[in-house]
């Protein structure tokens, strides 16, 4: 059973782990160096636990204690209690949803290792914006695709933004970072898989011309400023796109990405 | 040609327009009873009048005078200037994309105008978001459906958010409110448009079976806590859904908006 630990000093060490979760770049930064990541609000770290990742520990204010009383019994690790200011002025947020929590960082697998058994991949080349990357996977998720790949500086699954858009798909959806990106078409290629790149380059065909029975099939999106990189344009089997009305900016990555998981579904 | 108006008085009454952006509640209100809306950023205000709304003034700080001079040209009304920090105290947020213009609320058109030209139309009952109402306008336009409708208690599309995350599409893809929601069925009926309902109810059928041929067709979506209303749920022509992975909790609302649209599209 977690040990339920009063506190009222914010520099207390055991709490370094929950300072600052405004600061995006401090916060990268810390929880890389020390494993970890943020689960914030009861169903998010439910969903957390409940994939397989383990607590280092959970802050929360004493009314929240109640609700998650089956998540500390099970559990063996401390519960900081804080009051509600105390825990807005270590965290720099309000926080409407209750508890947090800071888990172990699970060890990735390898890009092999998650394609072994996916039919439907997406690949995520240097997406930035947490929302989107969170976005894009919630939509993978609910639309059937089966596996994730990233590019090395593609944003975090687990920052904390992105695991609260994707309402926790990023805890069961097999991701993999492939190293060398430069190797990834040809990662994909070794696996079995036919690459289809979004892009708006001049070959490219409309999404809904691609045939229905790709066996195994990997899709490739790229940053939301640049698009995708000329290696990857070039190097993938086929380029699609999204016809849109004339004169429209394009849509968000998380909607893009979901009309493509839907035209591109195993069927 | 604008009239360049220095202010350093945050009390000013001319900046009424301006304050407390932040504050969602008061600045409904507030637009509401002024007949007003805000555009933020430089492109944002730039796609707002070429899409022929009319200012009210304009508010930036001296280094945006330049990129929006021929707008400030081609325009009779004042443009308020005063320095970052003092926007940044009368809005409530740092505007990093300049310049900000308060414009004249358009009437709206009739739901029989709106419909009049249109083959496919989205229905949004209640959405309270304003990011998904934004989302949904951007989805719909660039899928090249060609109009909205509105419930009453619908949010607002020319609240500054939506018309952010909508890319400004809210400007230009036209939109009614219709005033009596218990009539809308019988609306979009008259108006030769075959109705179909987004929802989980047992009858529902997979999104995809939807024939291509419909002449006109309108898709209604609910809202994101309860779903659609049981009256428009009984009274569609159809209802429709879109089939999800086993466990998984539904898209957001602008990434199913844009699978539906995808697939309802004119074909």
């Amino acid at each position: 059973m977690a040990e339920i630990v009063l506190l009222d000093d914010l520099e207390d060490p055991r709490l370094r782990d929950y300072v600052d979760l405004r600061d995006v770049q401090l916060r990268l930064r810390l929880e890389a160096d020390r494993g970890l990541f943020l689960a914030e609000g009861e169903k998010v770290v439910r969903r957390a636990i409940e994939s397989g990742h383990q607590p280092r520990s959970f802050l929360m204010s004493p009314r929240w204690l109640d609700g998650l009383a089956d998540l500390l019994d099970a559990s063996d690790v401390p519960c900081f209690v804080l009051d509600d200011a105390s825990i807005e002025k270590l965290t720099g947020f309000h926080v409407h949803r209750g508890a947090l929590a800071a888990l172990q960082r699970p060890e990735l697998a390898s890009p092999q290792e998650v394609l072994a058994d996916a039919r439907r991949v997406i690949v995520m080349e240097d997406l930035a914006d947490h929302t989107n990357v969170g976005g894009a996977f919630r939509a993978a998720a609910a639309l059937g695709f089966d596996a994730v790949l990233l590019s090395p500086r593609c944003a975090d699954p687990l920052y904390r933004r992105a695991i609260k858009v994707s309402m926790g798909s990023v805890f069961w959806l097999p991701y993999a970072r492939v190293e060398d990106w430069y190797t990834a078409p040809d990662v994909l290629r070794e696996a079995g898989f036919t690459t289809y790149a979004m892009t708006l380059a001049a070959d490219s065909v409309p999404i809904d011309q691609v045939p229905h029975d790709v066996e195994r099939l990997a899709l490739i999106v790229g940053s939301e400023g640049h698009g995708l990189s000329p290696h990857w344009e070039k190097s993938a089997d086929h380029r699609v796109t999204i016809p849109m009305a004339a004169g429209i900016d394009s849509l968000n990555v998380a909607s893009s990405v979901a009309v493509a998981c839907w035209e591109l579904r195993s069927r």
